[in-house]
C-alpha cells in the first residue's frame, strides 16, 4: 500500500488554488499574520482552513476526514476511529459520557488523569476507585491487580464497567486480558485511557495495545509519542465493542470545538502515515537493538535506569532514570536543562525521558551533555534522609474506595481543615501535580 | 506602548536555544515531521512545545502566559482574561458551569450556539428560552427585546441570570445596556457569547462590546475575526463581575486539554498585539471610509446588501448579500467558489462574507471574479415560489419556552415520530446546520 494521506493532501491542494478567503479564521489563509510573526506562523496559517466545500466536517465526516479516519481505523484495528482536536482530555470525556448513563456505578483505576475524574463528575457517575500496585521506592504506580477487580465486583455487582489507565504516565504496563475478560463476563464495558500508547501499534516490540486486547474504547494522545501537533488525539472504538456508536459520536461533538483545527487534523493523518511507514520499515529486532543500545549508552554514562518488577513491563520509549541516593530528580532535570536537554518530567527520585520514535542513536554531543549533567549533580552535596515519593492517597491505603457524586464545579464556601479533619471531604479545588495530571486530592 | 508579545517571544527564544526534546510532543520540536510534510509543518512544530521550565502553564499561569493574559485583559478592559485553546465552545462551557449551580433557572437567548445548549445540559440547568426578533424575509435573528426579558422575569422570578448571543452569526447587534441593567437589578449574572466580536475593541467604529456594556463574562473566538489560529479564544471576566473567579478558573481547566497548544496560545498573544496596532493606527473615520467603499464596490457590481432595521445594527466586518428573487444563496456561493472566492456561509436567501480586518480595498481581480459569479447566476433560470428561510422553531412561535433538564448524551431507545407528534419531545440527536451551529431541534 503506497502512502496515502487524504486529509493532508486536500489541504495542500486547496492552498494551491490560491483561494481568497471571506470566511473564518481572521488571518484569511495566512495573508494576515499575527503581529507579523511570519517565522512561526507563515506556512501553517496557509492551511488553517474552515469547513468549506471539499474540506469535509469533523462532526459529520463524509469526505477527506472520513477517509483519514478509516485509514487510522485500519492501522489501529478499531471498528471506528474518531479524530480529536481536544487531546485525550476530550477523548476521555467523550468515551465516558458516551459509555455510561447518569448514576451508573463504575470501577475506576485510581491513578487516572484528571480528565477522567472530570468526566465522571460531568456524567454524574458513581466511581469506585481501585488502587493499583505501587513501587515503594520510586512511588510509581504499576497497574491494577485482577484480584482487586474481582473484589470490587463482589462488593459492587451493579458496576457497569471499568475505566483503566494503561500505560501509566511513566510507560508501565501489564497484560489487561484477564481484567477485560472479567468485565466482559459481567456484561460491562472496558474503557482505556491509553494516552501514552499511540505508538504501540507501530511494532510488536512495543507493548500490546488494549485495543487489540479487547477494550471497548481506547483514547490515544497522538501528539505525545507520534509526530502529531499538540492536542491531536484518537478515540478508537474496539472491534467487538459493546458501546453505542451514536452515543460516543454525540459525545465527541460535545467535548470538542465546533471549529476544530485543520492543521491538527492533518497532523493526525500524517502521524498515522508516519507510524505505518515505521511499522513497514523497522522490525522488532531492529527496535530492540536500538533501544537496548540507548539504554546501554545511558548506563555507560552512569545513569541507573528503572525496570519494573514482573509481571509489569516498561514501554521502551520511556526512559526512567533513578537518581543516585541523596539527589532529587528535580536537581538532575535542572542540570540536564542547563545542558539543553529537556526531560518530560521529574519527581523526587526519578527523571522521565520520552525518547523519539525513530531508530537513531544519541549523538556524541548529546551523550556528553547528559554526562556533564550527571557529573555536576554528584559534585554537589547529597541530602540526608531524602523523603520518599508521596503516594497517591496519603490518608487511606484502602484498595477499594467509594467515591461520591459531586458537583462538577465547586460553588460553595471553602473551609480550612487539617489533613486528618479533611478525610472524606472534598477539596474545593483539585490538587494536581502537572505533569502527570493525576489528582492527589479531589 | 511599544509592541510586547511575551508569550510569542518566549517561544521564539526557546527555539533559538536549539533545545533537545525528551518530552512530548512526539515530533521533538519539529525534528520528526508527520509524513515528511515540511511545507505545512516545518516551522510551526519548532514552537509546538509543552510545559517545560520557563514556558509557564495555562492552567496555573504565573509567567509568560499570565503576562500575555494581562495584556489582553488591559486591551479588552476585562478584570481578567483567560486564554483558551478549545475555541468559544470551551469558553461557553467554562463560563456557564463557572457561573451557575446545578438546577439553576437561566434565561437563554434561543439562537444560541450548540455549545451553550450542551453547557446547559452539562451543568444541569433549567433553561427558559427567549425568542429573539427575526427578519421575516431572510430568516436572520436580530436580537432580544427587553420586553421579552421582563416578561420572562415575571414568569420566572427565580432566574439566576441570562445567556445572550451577540452579535449573531451574521453580525447583527443591538444595545444590551437595558437588558444588562435589568438582570443586574434582579441580582443575576449576564453571560455573553460574543464569539464573533473579538475585533469590536479595535475601534469605536465597530459595535460596542458587551464587556464594556457591563456583562459579567464574555467569550471571544479570536480565530474568527482576528488573525489567531483556529481554536484560539478568550474568556473575559467583566470589570464589575459578580462571578466567582475561582469557579470560572476551575471550569476553564475542565473544558480544555491539559496539554494546550503553545502555537495557538502564541497566536492569541500575537492577535492581541495586531488588534492593538490596528487600534492605534486606524481611526474610526478611516474604517468608515474603507467599509463604505467596499459596500459601494459590491453594490456597483450589482449585489444587494442586507441592512437590519432600527434599532439593530450590522457589524461592518460582515457582509450579507441578499440573492436576487428566485435564486438561492447556495447557488451564488457555489459560483463564487468556482471563481476562487470562498464565502463563510450561505442560506436559502443570503450569502455571508466575513471581510478581512484590514484597510485594504478589493483588487480589480477580486471584483471581476465576484461580478462574473453574479452574472453566471442571473443567466440561469430563476426558481418560482422559492420557500422562505426555516425559522428556528417551526413547531412553536412562543416567545418564552421552558426547556427541560435532559441527559447530556441520549442513551435511550430512539422512536420515529412525525413533526407534530414530536412536539415537546427531545430529538435523539441535535439537528444543527453548521455553520452557524445553532440547533434547530434538540
Amino acid at each position: 500500500m503506497t502512502a496515502h494521506t487524504p486529509l493532508l493532501n486536500a489541504l495542500l491542494a486547496h492552498h494551491q488554488k490560491e483561494p481568497v478567503s471571506f470566511h473564518v479564521p481572521g488571518h484569511k489563509n495566512g495573508r494576515i499574520v499575527p503581529y507579523g510573526e511570519k517565522t512561526m506562523f507563515a506556512s501553517i496559517l496557509n492551511y488553517d482552513f474552515t469547513e468549506i466545500p471539499g474540506l469535509d466536517d469533523l462532526h459529520a465526516p463524509e469526505g477527506i476526514i472520513e477517509e483519514a479516519q478509516i485509514l487510522a481505523s485500519s492501522f489501529y484495528q478499531s471498528s471506528h476511529t474518531f479524530f480529536l482536536t481536544g487531546g485525550s482530555t476530550s477523548g476521555n470525556q467523550a468515551m465516558i459520557l458516551g459509555a455510561f448513563e447518569k448514576g451508573a456505578v463504575v470501577l475506576v483505576q485510581r491513578d487516572a488523569h484528571v480528565s477522567v475524574i472530570n468526566a465522571i463528575r460531568l456524567a454524574g457517575l458513581k466511581p469506585i476507585f481501585l488502587m493499583p500496585a505501587v513501587d515503594e521506592h520510586t512511588g510509581l504506580t504499576l497497574g491494577l491487580d485482577i484480584q482487586t477487580v474481582k473484589r470490587a465486583y463482589a462488593l459492587y455487582p451493579e458496576a457497569k464497567g471499568i475505566i483503566l489507565t494503561s500505560p501509566s504516565y511513566f510507560g508501565i504496563v501489564s497484560s489487561l486480558g484477564d481484567i477485560i475478560s472479567l468485565v466482559h463476563e459481567k456484561e460491562g464495558v472496558v474503557l482505556v485511557d491509553e494516552a501514552h500508547g499511540a505508538h504501540f501499534a507501530v511494532s510488536d516490540y512495543f507493548p500490546t495495545s488494549s485495543l487489540v486486547q479487547g477494550a471497548d474504547a481506547v483514547v490515544h494522545s497522538a501528539h505525545k509519542t507520534l509526530p502529531a501537533m499538540t492536542m491531536g488525539a484518537y478515540l478508537h472504538i474496539g472491534s467487538a465493542s459493546r458501546l453505542s456508536f451514536e452515543a460516543v459520536q454525540a459525545a465527541c461533538a460535545i467535548f470538542q470545538s465546533s471549529s476544530p483545527s485543520y492543521p491538527i487534523m492533518a497532523s493526525l493523518d500524517g502521524a498515522r502515515q508516519y507510524a505505518l511507514d515505521q511499522k513497514k520499515q523497522i522490525s522488532p529486532e531492529q527496535w530492540d537493538e536500538h533501544f537496548t543500545g540507548t539504554e546501554q549508552a545511558l548506563e555507560n554514562i552512569g545513569f541507573n535506569l528503572y525496570v519494573p518488577p514482573v509481571p509489569y513491563h516498561k514501554d521502551p520509549l520511556k526512559c526512567i532514570i533513578k537518581t543516585p541516593p541523596g539527589y532529587t530528580g528535580w536537581q538532575l532535570a535542572s542540570l540536564l536543562e542547563e545542558e539543553g536537554l529537556y526531560p518530560e518530567l521529574s519527581t523526587v527520585k526519578t527523571v522521565l525521558l520520552i525518547l523519539p520514535l525513530e531508530r537513531q542513536a544519541w549523538t556524541e554531543e548529546t551523550k556528553n551533555k547528559a554526562s556533564r549533567a550527571l557529573q555536576k549533580l554528584t559534585q554537589t552535596t547529597p541530602a540526608e534522609n531524602l523523603y520518599n515519593a508521596m503516594p497517591l492517597s496519603p490518608i487511606t491505603d484502602k484498595l477499594i474506595t467509594e467515591g461520591r457524586i459531586v458537583p462538577v464545579v465547586f460553588h460553595g464556601k471553602q473551609k480550612e481543615k487539617t489533613l486528618t479533619e479533611a478525610e472524606y471531604c472534598r477539596t474545593a479545588v483539585d490538587i494536581i501535580p502537572y505533569p502527570p495530571g493525576v489528582p492527589l486530592f479531589f
